[in-house]
């Protein structure tokens, strides 16, 4: 990676917006998508940010994005429902699965949608964040292509699987964004590029032996956080999102970077939780912000860095955030070039 | 730990039973703690089975556990309730509250109880795996005292506080059942006793240094499983059975060990899931079962031991249940010398 350089966001958002609807996103879903690309980026989650860009666009080409899709409601059972994502954007469809949550979370207290045939949404936690800034807890969880080997295995048959679990504290919620394997994919690539070695327990060679040599992880498979732990987890996400939506499980789920023109075909879980009426939301809220500072002001170890709770890193970058968004040279090289390719006006901010 | 002996289990159970009973316990929920202790101890759960009755003994002699409590609706908002389990025996109030999820969620879709002033209930997959015996996906946790630090923290926040995840597959349900440290207290006790190390990343001294030295580990505290991520999924147990019940978190939850007379003051949460509406549960079941066996017939690692879907081990142990179950002596010795001391008679089969 070379130096990042750092622009106005809103810059860089119209511009990814201005991509989007140059393959024919409608504005709102190319706005809305653009938003959630440049958010990532400014929390400081460069994975799920502008870098993802030039494969959505590739895929919107390709057929199997279709950017004009907001999901449809196929189920409904008032606490239940099943959204077909249709392929969608899945910053579109997560959205309206967590408005669909929240507001029937309100009436039936607990809800859940389930959502088949979705694209990548990025992060989980933004969705989860979502539901906890409207004063419920939300869980949202979502299935990938197999990248873990069951515990004794050397086959990958459960995804990496995120789930992002948010609760209200009146002020930023706790937000706990979390994928299962024990090392990030990201990392390894990251390693492997500087000729470093990875830490052990990260990655197993293709037959099963454990590696530290990140090129043979890449070629290998991911190792779950924690073992069997984190394999049930992602084995449980598998089947509450895809099991739940009768959409896909397992290898059913196709890989990010794969075949540009076979759909991704996740699957979902968007849970809303309403707390008013079990407590007042306020004194839910005063817990949990007292139990977070209390851990923050816990007894550090020697040398340690500060002792964050879940969020609290994404809510320092926001904090810090004056209006300009750091961005890999190459991620901005790349969104360039496909500015050029579809006669898209490459804003003078982002030079050319 | 000298040599288990095996005894029958029903022979285990109604002396459990009557030595509960010898305390206060009305009928029903001695029997009820007897068969869930001994089922424990048949599933090769030995920590959550007979040797927790001598303490389970005591604290009903010393006021913190009532032995008569069922748990007594103090909320009640259709899809959501909360019970309050009166210090009740743990089996007793848990069994209640997923008896309530079931119904609830056939009527409503889903259903949460959110349940305070909890004693230990044993073993959380026992709870959520009656949920998926009713055809239903179970969600069951619980908190417990601190016991691990943040990550950086040298001072122990939030509890080793269990989780499980259950679904139906047609025959014996997936029962995922992990608390969050990244080994377990009994297994470091073990490593005392016998002079060995336990493994790197388990514990760290109470100044925040990382040791593998097992007495060392005992006097600090554990490490959350897999670092950040074991420690937030402990965090949010905490904030969703302690904060929605209203009931404890953190500090608030007593060690099991400790004040007998002081209530434990756990917190659970018991969700169940209706999957008929949103797919038939049949293909439910045909997909959760079939992706298992796609997982226990996967490429295993060399020299591995076979390949596991969670549950499998204790499915495996009552299949080869006989009607007899282990014990370490040391439990049986225990069992003994309470029924002595509140003279109940101890059964031929068990030996004087």
């Amino acid at each position: 990676m070379s130096a990042a350089g750092s622009y106005p966001a809103d810059v860089l958002e119209r511009f990814a917006a201005a991509l989007l609807e140059a393959v024919g996103a409608p504005p709102g879903n190319a706005a809305l998508t653009a938003e959630a690309l440049v958010d990532a980026d400014i929390e400081g989650l460069a994975s799920h940010g502008l870098m993802q860009l030039p494969n959505y666009l590739e895929r919107i080409e390709r057929g199997s994005v279709d950017p004009a899709a907001e999901g449809e409601i196929v189920v409904d059972k008032g606490a239940r429902l099943t959204l077909d994502a249709g392929n969608g954007l899945g910053q579109v469809t997560a959205e309206r699965a967590c408005d669909i949550a929240i507001a029937r979370a309100a009436e039936h207290g607990v809800a859940i949608v389930a959502v088949r045939n979705a694209f990548h949404f990025g992060a989980a936690g933004r969705f989860a964040r979502k539901i906890a800034l409207a004063g419920k807890i939300g869980i949202v969880m979502a299935n990938t292509r197999p990248m873990l080997p069951a515990p004794g295995g050397a086959e990958a048959v459960v995804g990496n699987n995120p789930l992002a679990i948010a609760v209200p504290t009146g002020g930023e919620p706790i937000v706990l964004d979390l994928a299962m394997s024990a090392g990030a994919l990201g990392k390894i690539r990251l390693a492997m590029n500087k000729g470093e070695s990875i830490p052990e327990g990260w990655a197993q060679t293709g037959e099963g032996v454990p590696t530290r040599d990140a090129a043979e992880a890449i070629k290998g498979v991911l190792l779950p956080a924690a073992g069997a732990k984190g394999f049930g987890l992602a084995l449980m996400v598998d089947l509450l999102a895809g099991g739940l939506s009768a959409g896909g499980v397992g290898s059913d789920v196709q890989p990010l970077y794969g075949d540009s023109s076979r759909p991704y075909g996740s699957a979902n879980l968007v849970m809303a939780i309403e707390i008013e009426g079990l407590r007042p939301v306020a004194d839910y809220e005063t817990v949990a912000a007292g139990f977070a500072d209390r851990i923050r002001h816990s007894k550090p170890a020697p040398g340690a860095a500060p002792i964050r709770v879940p969020g609290d890193r994404a809510a320092e970058a926001r904090k810090r955030f004056d209006g300009n968004c750091a961005l890999a040279a190459e991620t901005l090289q790349a969104l360039r070039k496909q500015a050029r390719r579809l006669g898209v006006a490459i804003p003078d901010a982002l030079g050319d």
